[in-house]
């Protein structure tokens, strides 16, 4: 393989050439593809199916403490579903709150907490000035527009191979008050499937923070999101950390059934520390009555214990392990060597990241649209959706069938070798 | 019947000691009731069970739109939710955003949104010096506490027979631009079971605010909610009144099945003009993916449509209306012409609304604690918990069961019996 660079002029333009050609026949396919969105497929959900007969009309909807999952009560979850999670996430039980579906809303709704209230007696943030957020990049698009909508400004931080630039995070957290928060999706990180190092999370522990209502947003999404069985990454528990660092209460842990039963429809859990989760179960019950406990029974009649929900996940990664495989043999193959891209091989989670030349992401995107696949759009994974570079894409390999995928893929590639071209043709002009 | 107020010292005295001694046996029953929460019965619930039974391992679970409901997607819910909740809360079925399972949520949610993000453009009330509530008393005491959360001035507007004193709320709103919105129960009222006349909700309609982002915080909670087939309220719908009046955008309606299928799982939903919808389906968009589609297609599944709703209040009804009866009976009985107490007599709704001679309120609540009877805290109607009279106590008959129901009412009572000839022995001292 020559590497696009190292290309005459006329090779370039007998290579744009074919691939246009080849990009055409394409095109006419009239595809509808979808590689946007970190959704599971139709078979990872019918996975699930059997929680739809885990309660009937003749179960006891009472859970372990007497209570009936039916009525109003239990503000912060249902003990056995704290359990489930408290394993999950690996807290004590006692440091979970149960809430609704959304992971997201749980972190939405603790922003916007601390923004009309302040946290642990700190003055709201909405009181303030100026509030910042440290926002490794590439991340998550909706984790940025949290941040946006509450008008916190937002610094971007470079992930390397080991978690955020770590340097970086600490010079920011220790020295200007200003800094609120930062966003972390610590393991098979969203986009790039990077899991933090054990030293990373040790500096995360053993930050001093100059705002005492600093926290981390620890967003571990995909904390039993596995590919292999015989290949994991393991991510340091970080809350017994922050304790023994003598910061218990630096960070909110967050996690969601989500990708492990039904998005839509699943349960989602903050952790912290006492102070936190006492703060946090007051605030809420202004809030709610309390969240939806027939189904966090349904869960946990359902995967029974954690070790059935490990199985689980197991599956999951049947299903998803092929896709992943399809697109980076597909990459490989295609463009190693070529030096128009680069990418990592995640061992879990949802998203493979891909870095394009500079100045090419927002063209590839829009070139694969050309030919029916819609890609996340470039720059979503930065802050106010401003890659400096314009090289960041995300790629989503979980929803489409293996075929679509393979299709998909091809796309994909010929879109970034199309753009790469005409990026390196314009040198010659 | 002689009236407390015109018996003597000695007849006080006399009874005093009889109602004594009824007590102390009463009391030594160690009896365990409450009357404070108004929370469906087991019965109840048993009459949604089948909801349990209508989606299985083996149902298709895609909405009429052709989505996968087990997966990401649909903001603001799935069209036959939307359609089922538009028939319940007499909108357009475009007017309505399914949201979780409590609409006390929705509605803490809305009045957050306010805090940092104004309404329509308005600047966030955050921001402003002062915002004031008008509450009518006796009220809600879930709505209070969202407004004194986030510290917004409460300003009590009596009830009268007809709904909140309606010149009040004309003098504050349309002279005081600090005034951004009203609590309202409108119908079976919370506590009083009072639905607004006609004539009242087309005040609603005409007000003219001085705040353009006043808003009326229409808590329809009962709007099915009957007790009678043949004697029912009939409140007028707002929003096509306030859009007639030229105000479309002047209302918030807020509804849930937490009364008709389960409490702690049900849907709830918001209704509002285009407008507001839209504002609110933006912001959302930033806080969630979207809401538990599953138990939106279950509902739908279970009811089917408005009358299948309808026909399930009716069961409901069936055990609610021998409650209700059982305690206003004992009332009648018991103090009718004593001129120690006064309540209504309503048709709907989950509450009975007893106001004791001025000053007894808060002593009978804690005399029928001594005999093991739990009542909703006195003042809890009132803003700040403060009832300047000390006399409104809310009475839920809904979750005892019938036997409970009638020890409960004959402690209720005597409590208000003691407590009110303690208060008139008072003046001989």
């Amino acid at each position: 393989m020559t590497a696009y660079k190292d290309l005459s002029k006329e090779e370039l333009l007998e290579l744009h050439d074919s691939l246009s050609k080849e990009f055409d026949a394409i095109k006419e396919k009239g595809l509808k593809l979808d590689m946007s969105r970190g959704k599971p497929s139709q078979a990872q959900l019918d996975l699930s199916m059997g929680m739809m007969d885990v309660l009937s009309s003749e179960s006891n909807l009472f859970c372990a403490e007497g209570v009936d999952c039916r009525n109003y009560g239990v503000l912060d979850g249902i003990k056995e579903a704290k359990q489930l999670f408290a394993d999950m996430m690996e807290v004590p039980k006692d440091n979970i709150i149960i809430f609704g579906n959304s992971s997201l809303n749980v972190m939405y709704d603790t922003v916007a907490r601390a923004m009309t209230h302040g946290i642990l007696g700190s003055t709201p943030w909405a009181k303030l000035d100026k509030v910042k957020f440290l926002c490794p990049v590439p991340g998550y698009d909706r984790h940025f527009a949290i941040t946006e909508f509450f008008g916190i400004e937002m610094i971007p931080v470079p992930m390397t191979e080991n978690g955020p630039d770590m340097d970086i995070v600490e010079k920011y957290v220790e020295n200007d008050p200003a800094v609120k928060g930062i966003w972390c999706v610590p393991k098979y990180s969203n986009p790039q499937g990077i899991t933090y190092s054990d030293e990373t999370v040790h500096r995360f522990a053993r930050l001093n923070p100059a705002a005492e209502d600093f926290r981390i947003f620890w967003d571990n999404a995909y904390g039993i999101h596995h590919l292999y069985e015989d290949k994991q990454d393991y991510l340091v528990e970080i809350f017994m950390e922050c304790k023994r660092e003598g910061h218990p209460d630096m960070v909110y842990k967050f996690g969601s059934t989500s990708k492990i039963s039904f998005p839509g429809s699943g349960i989602a859990a903050i952790a912290g520390s006492d102070a936190n989760m006492a703060e946090i179960r007051k605030m809420m019950s202004v809030q709610t009555i309390g969240h939806d406990k027939v189904n966090q029974l349904r869960h946990v009649k359902y995967f029974k214990n954690i070790h059935g929900m490990v199985t689980h996940m197991k599956k999951h990664a049947e299903i998803l392990r092929p896709k992943f495989e399809a697109v980076l043999n597909c990459l490989d193959r295609e463009l190693t060597g070529l030096e128009i891209g680069t990418w990592i091989r995640p061992r879990g989670g949802y998203f493979i990241s891909f870095d394009s030349m500079e100045g090419c992401a927002k063209a590839i995107v829009a070139k694969a649209k050309e030919a029916g696949l819609i890609m996340t759009p470039a720059g979503a994974t930065f802050p106010y959706g401003k890659d400096p570079k314009d090289s960041n894409i995300r790629i989503a390999p979980s929803f489409p069938t293996p075929e679509e995928l393979e299709l998909a893929t091809k796309v994909f590639v010929l879109s970034v070798k199309l753009v790469s071209v005409e990026k390196l043709l314009e040198a010659f002009n």
